[in-house]
């Protein structure tokens, strides 16, 4: 079975069809021709899929922005790439370092760029990078969104330094990723969750758990941690900013990176104002940031991406179903098989 | 007349009160007794005044957040300082340099503490600066908020550079001095403005000038700016957050100095994350903002602080109105006599 | 005359020799070909043909790291450039922006890579950039080294600000640009130079002028600026290093961009360590960097690159004894004719 | 036994003379008088009391940098402060944050301010912060200088970030914190040292130690790091600078701390140039970095000072002995008794 999964017609998991291809694509100059081994999946491509993301991107689109696979062929001018070596392309594929170009989000791997979750995708040779050779081709797949995002939100913009303390917001693909990464660098993770079934877990990670309250937990987390968290990693959007603004010491930072309990969000100025706060978008991050986060990963080779889930790239659809019910720990990863 | 304006009993112009001091304060340990000869009026004092800035302040408050005046005498301790000499207090005098104290918005003159519309004020030398000899007292006056502020998020928080492109929202203290701060540092400010009469005063001071319509003015700044600004400051609040964020480049910065136009916006985190937006709340400036600020006016002694009016310290609460009616263009400034 | 000027043989002005071209070269996938029109010529030029840069570069060797030319054909696979489209290289051509890449020294023109003293050159098309309309062919051609050199070192790692106070050392390409770029953003800029002949000149672009005497300046820089200054673009080497040590304020930085006056150093750690200064090696800049200038000079059209010669491409060898010489005040150019 | 060490006369360790002190001093406006419970050593000491650190300091000097007390009175205007409280000094006492003072020497304990070895010492409570509850007096008393100085070089210059790699030359106190520093921090540290009987200890804190061949190391660091280490702790001076050059990565940074090996260097600035090096000076710290150094190490309870050795204050001549003969691994302490 070789092809891809497209929408097609109209958004919607039901809308997935698999297309054989006959033949592979030929990759064009200065391209390299990946053969994929393993996938994972983002909440953006159950969005994507289900046209919430982007309703104005044709269609049809292959979804999927995280993978890794084997190098099968090159194309005219590249050098320093050969057949048989493992390659993970960048999420964004035109952002190699420095700032983010003002076109980055139309360099997106899973829309509007043709996605991932294929048999083969031919891509510029200067968007892959050598995966950490301990980690297997699942670990390796969950990283290019989930890892790179709390990578950059910690790091590189965030300036993450040890002892500090970081308010991470539920059990998602990012926020263990930054829970790992917190506890590595010497930071203090604190993780507030409303699923108490999945306290232990993270907990296990090294976070500080809370399970929050109906109410709000601004303030709890500005108590417990003597005077408010250096940074937020905020992935809720506009059912957590304004909790995420009370829990964060003057002059703190927000990192804003997801949007999962909705977009259009109040924001009380004078706090931002009065508190020296700063909210900072993350787009992901660059091709910089996602090989940092490999040599930190093999610098430490005991930290390993938690998986919640293996499916075969036959059966998506499901995968994706499984992603919106919520009811693993960590990423699902998809075996090309 | 020697003494103090203070606001008694209740919130309101109305209830400011003057009250004749008999003596001089004796400055404490390490403070140093200042007469202060000019103050100048920020949109502060008038929400302060009116109890909108802080409606759970005690009273009596004697306002005012910015002056400069002369040494008088030096309590215990104090070194490095001389009587006769001038003197400008720090608007926070708790922020010597380095990053936001947690306390900061605690030692902030004309609430909480007691302000400078007064004859005397006893401070800590720590919070006292020699301002530019080339500059008169009502020109340094004007100074310690309007123009820190200015600084700060230009310089500090926005890291401009030569060449940049900045919005300032209206022709208020703040975005004067921004405007011409940024042509000091060769970028290049855009003002937009809803006053057609100011609009000329503007652009005398370097500004592309943009007379804003009715609806939105974000997506023709962010074309007529060739992609987005590179920062904006940001002054009007809730009313103009959201054209604000459509004006600025991916990858900008919005610096949140000012709630003119509403304190509760609508804040949209898609556009936030997908541009990589950075949200920068400022509160003022450090000690070591206000001295780089002084270092810069030395050196170009031709730009001069915009002065919209002079009043007499007896005559504040008809100053306090004519900073309401907003008919000025530039700080009003308010003279010891 | 269309061909290319290499050094043949053995290092030397005297071992150049004109190689006519029968016909231009196809460029390769994603590549560019320029037929330039205007180069200028760096002291890193005559270094480099004399083998007193790298004497192991292997012969034969087409010198020229800066130019300027028209786009003449695409090689297959590039987008976003037109034939007849004016562009410009930049000098190390695998940095686009971001971090210093390990292997930069190894793209750069003008050795090891063949540079632009030719007729043609195809380059990846992500090595150009669109210069400023407003400027000449010449005046592009002087940008790419020695502007970018001094845009990198006074903003990129400076992070200069108004205010601030630059030293700048002599009148070669680097230092009259850094004289002109500090003024742009406000700084001041104080140049010494032991060639009384030129101070009009350097002071003509805005510096504070100091003929250096015989002896050390260090210590009269120190006074003069109140204390240090804040950066010095330090291009003489091992001559000047010490007085620039002295010229710097606690905490200042001094950017080693030049060796002029030799290569191999005495440093004072005592000075480095209890002053807290920081020597920032600068290698010329990335594709940001060169932006970025371009981007300056768009918003101040009266600031031009000074000249100090014309030369046709048939001349290079006077052009590059000239040089050697420095009779003259600016950049040399050399016309392709 | 209540007095004070002081070098009278002549510098040397001979000419340290203990002086009686009939009465504690009485703490001026602002300052808090301590009574020290624990002190340590720093090589700074060492060079300071036998001349070698600055020969035109005025004698008597009582030296000694770091140390910890008991709050025992408070003069007029002080706040914050309790008597009974444990405090421990900053070791420059004018550098509470920010930028460094131009005249932040002047104002470090122990040359040329009166230090801490003695049983009081009256400080600005400005320039007292609260240690660590978990660490005893002798491990706090280890930490302004060294540690702080390690803090500073890794985060506040360094920006260190996880599986970032860490050159530190030789086992001194700055060498180890940095490891152990490092270590929390989820950076790699490689330890150069030429005592293989320490390599074991060293080891055991989390470095890579490679006991340094009679030539030099430079290379093979930069071999073993994958092309050079991003940061070098660099302690030895003169005697080390170009192997630490040669060991840093392209855009490296080289922290200036010490100079054990030599004051005057030899620095081959093409290749900070050409692989745009950076060489930092780190003059300690400031409190900012030392109550950031403080937090780390509360998040972080099992990472302890290495002390290696306690000594009675009446036997500081043997210690300073000790502390020249190097055959101790840690901090040496200073009991107050």
């Amino acid at each position: 079975m070789v092809g891809r999964w497209q929408v097609e017609g109209a958004w919607g998991v039901d809308q997935l069809r698999w297309v054989e291809d006959a033949a592979p694509p030929e990759p064009g100059p200065g391209e390299v021709r990946l053969r994929l081994t393993a996938m994972s999946l983002n909440f953006r491509d159950l969005l994507m899929v289900t046209g919430r993301y982007n309703p104005s991107q044709p269609l049809p689109l292959v979804p999927g922005s995280d993978g890794v696979g084997v190098v099968e062929a090159l194309g005219p001018g590249v050098a320093g790439w050969s057949v048989g070596e493992r390659a993970t392309p960048l999420f964004c594929v035109g952002w190699p370092g420095g700032r983010l170009p003002a076109d980055a989000p139309r360099h997106a791997l899973g829309g509007p760029l043709p996605g991932l979750l294929q048999t083969w995708r031919c891509l510029p040779a200067a968007a892959l990078l050598r995966p950490p050779a301990h980690l297997s081709d699942a670990e390796v797949a969950t990283l290019p969104c989930a890892a790179v995002t709390a990578w950059r939100a910690l790091f590189t913009e965030g300036g993450l330094r040890p002892g500090q303390q970081v308010l991470v917001i539920g059990t998602g693909g990012v926020s263990l990723f930054a829970t790992q990464l917190a506890v590595m660098a010497g930071a203090r993770p604190i993780l507030v969750t409303r699923r108490p079934e999945k306290a232990a877990a993270a907990a296990a990670l090294g976070a500080e758990v809370i399970v929050a309250p109906s109410g709000g937990w601004g303030r709890e987390v500005r108590a417990r941690s003597g005077g408010g968290v250096d940074l937020v990693v905020e992935v809720g959007g506009a059912g957590t900013l304004s909790e995420s603004l009370a829990a964060a010491r003057p002059g703190g930072t927000i990192a804003i990176i997801g949007v999962l309990d909705g977009m259009d969000a109040h924001l009380s100025l004078i706090a931002v104002l009065m508190r020296g706060l700063r909210l900072q978008g993350v787009f992901v991050g660059s091709g910089e940031d996602h090989a940092a986060l490999h040599a930190a990963l093999r610098a430490h080779p005991t930290l390993r991406p938690v998986i919640g889930g293996h499916h075969p790239l036959s059966a998506l659809p499901e995968a994706l179903r499984a992603l919106e019910r919520a009811e693993h720990l960590g990423k699902l990863v998809i075996e090309a098989g």
